[in-house]
């Protein structure tokens, strides 16, 4: 398969007035498409990361938004109604930026309309926006990422990052498979990303439909192949970026930032604008996530660890900036000082 | 039950001129004690890892070498065959220090024999002489260890150095254990150690056992746990210690050891005086133990990974002695300049 099939495949889809998905939860052994006629079943299959990474549930938020409306269009409290099944959207996870940013949007998109229908019909086309913004956000960034990485080189990635974590193309893991196709990078090694091992199961897959070199690793052996020089660049998405730069991203991601400074290997980090929360000035004011413990202690339903014992099991953690070497927005690359070079970007973006 | 019963079992005794041994393939599900009758029986347990953790290897290979001088005692070349023996017994697993240390021991003993049916004698007994060394040194080091812990502290461990990876009673969970009989660890934080999950199987089976409260958490969940406040101290073993004070150790101990430096946390590796290998300078010249790729891409005989990737398994890792905070030894507490610190324990077992 050409590394084009890869990159060119949606997570998610609006189809005949439903909401249309890979289950990501199958993948890699069941490729299985499902449909969701209504919000609370985008917002449901979100909770449960069917889809996953902060930008595909950027847009799926903003289609379980435009089922709402669906739903809703005949009541006649039609704007307050589609406010409180947003703010349930909003809060199907919390760690990540872009689900309320594309709520959000979506909200001021429906006050806009003249009447309910309306509404409905400018939502569709909205949150089908959302997605395709950001897939070329993701391919502008996959460019400027790939410019900062030298020939012939092996990247680390962590989670995945891919097309299937975004509305297309992929955030970091399109940097990685712009830099293959350059001939800038060489191999690919990925963590398997415990606990819900995106990295073995989803990372693994685009990987290998791409024709990327690649090789998987456990969490733990990342800062051993860092230190025997068998790195060159670490590479990640994010799920909420705050004003000075410090980054929330798949637990691990803060691990790996401290390994590679300590070895002198560049951290980037990967990520469209909807990534940035300029409302917030540091990562110590993001909500960390803390998903069911069985996520660790079981496999398949089954229990693995010993009896008796529990697991936390935080899903993100903070990697403040100074560990950060760039932040890569489809805008271009920022460095520090994070809060002056991300307050530039979000300027632009308003201007 | 008590915390007495879970430090004061072995996983491995010498039982009617056979090896039993507690298959720690099957915990912590199944608790299956197998029989073996013959060395090489043996020599595929350690590296099925049916047994494992280096002082229990250690053990194992020394009961594997009386073995063969059994299967041996009529062969008119016995020292000769019972050498070509022990060197099969000896590359069973190659990282660890404390199997060639026992195997070499047990040589000496059956070259100082006066007949191969007295070296028989001598060697089982030299066999049972290591394994009660090695736990009455282990509890030599839960005590120096558990000193240099604060009152009600939070401990970070890594991979299982308990009971069962030892003769008896463990090394860095021996530490916790009798810290958490004195009040001084208050809970445990265990790594769920990938690939092989001795954190999730048998660690937490035996933190279980003694009654301590612990939680498992992901390997990548380190590094946030230690950023947020919540440990005090990191403790693991240790597989081969060079004379620099250069630690092998289980992948991921490296990783361990960066972040709780970076984080101001006290990185403490406990482990006996067989452990260090006075005759390499330093880590880089440690044998890295790479096991089957398939411990990472598959579960269970299953493949979980996505088709059309390998996976990069390193066993071990080595943690360079700056890292370290101390090293915990029978013979006391070693701290930097490592290479005279453990010079003079090397020196004071000789002497």
């Amino acid at each position: 398969m050409t590394s084009a099939a890869a990159v060119d495949m949606r997570p998610i889809e609006w189809a005949d007035g439903r909401v249309r998905l890979l289950d990501q939860t199958l993948l890699p052994h069941r490729e299985v498409w499902i449909e969701l006629d209504g919000c609370g079943k985008v917002v449901d299959a979100i909770r449960q990361m069917r889809i996953r990474g902060a930008p595909a549930i950027g847009v799926a938020g903003a289609y379980a938004v435009a089922l709402a409306a669906a739903e809703l269009v005949e009541d006649p409290q039609f704007i307050a109604a589609l406010e409180k099944a947003a703010a349930e959207v909003r809060n199907a996870r919390p760690t990540g930026a872009n689900l309320a940013q594309a709520v959000d949007r979506m909200l001021e998109e429906a006050r806009r309309a003249s009447s309910p229908a309306a509404a409905l019909e400018a939502l569709i086309a909205e949150a089908q926006a959302i997605q395709d913004e950001d897939e070329s956000a993701n391919r502008a960034i996959g460019r400027h990422g790939a410019a900062l990485l030298p020939q012939g080189c092996v990247a680390l990635t962590h989670c995945n990052t891919g097309a299937l974590a975004t509305g297309g193309f992929g955030t970091a893991l399109g940097v990685i498979v712009t830099a293959w196709r350059d001939g800038r990078v060489a191999r690919v090694l990925a963590t398997e990303t415990r606990p819900f091992l995106q990295g073995a199961r989803l990372t693994a897959w685009e990987l290998a439909r791409a024709g990327v070199e690649a090789s998987l690793i456990a969490d733990s052996a990342a800062g051993h192949v860092m230190r025997t020089g068998q790195v060159h660049a670490v590479l990640t998405g994010a799920d909420r970026i705050a004003a000075n730069g410090d980054v929330a991203n798949k637990i691990g991601t803060y691990s790996l930032a401290v390994l590679a400074r300590e070895n002198g290997i560049p951290f980037y980090v990967a990520a469209p604008t909807t990534t940035l929360d300029p409302s917030i000035a540091s990562g110590r004011e993001i909500v960390i996530e803390h998903r069911p413990p069985e996520e660790v202690t079981d496999f398949n339903g089954e229990r693995v660890a010993a009896p008796g014992i529990d697991a936390l099991n935080p899903a993100f953690d903070v990697t403040p900036h100074e560990y950060v070497t760039a932040i890569v927005t489809e805008r271009g690359v920022v460095r520090e000082p994070y809060t002056d070079g991300l307050r530039r970007i979000t300027e632009d973006e308003r201007g």
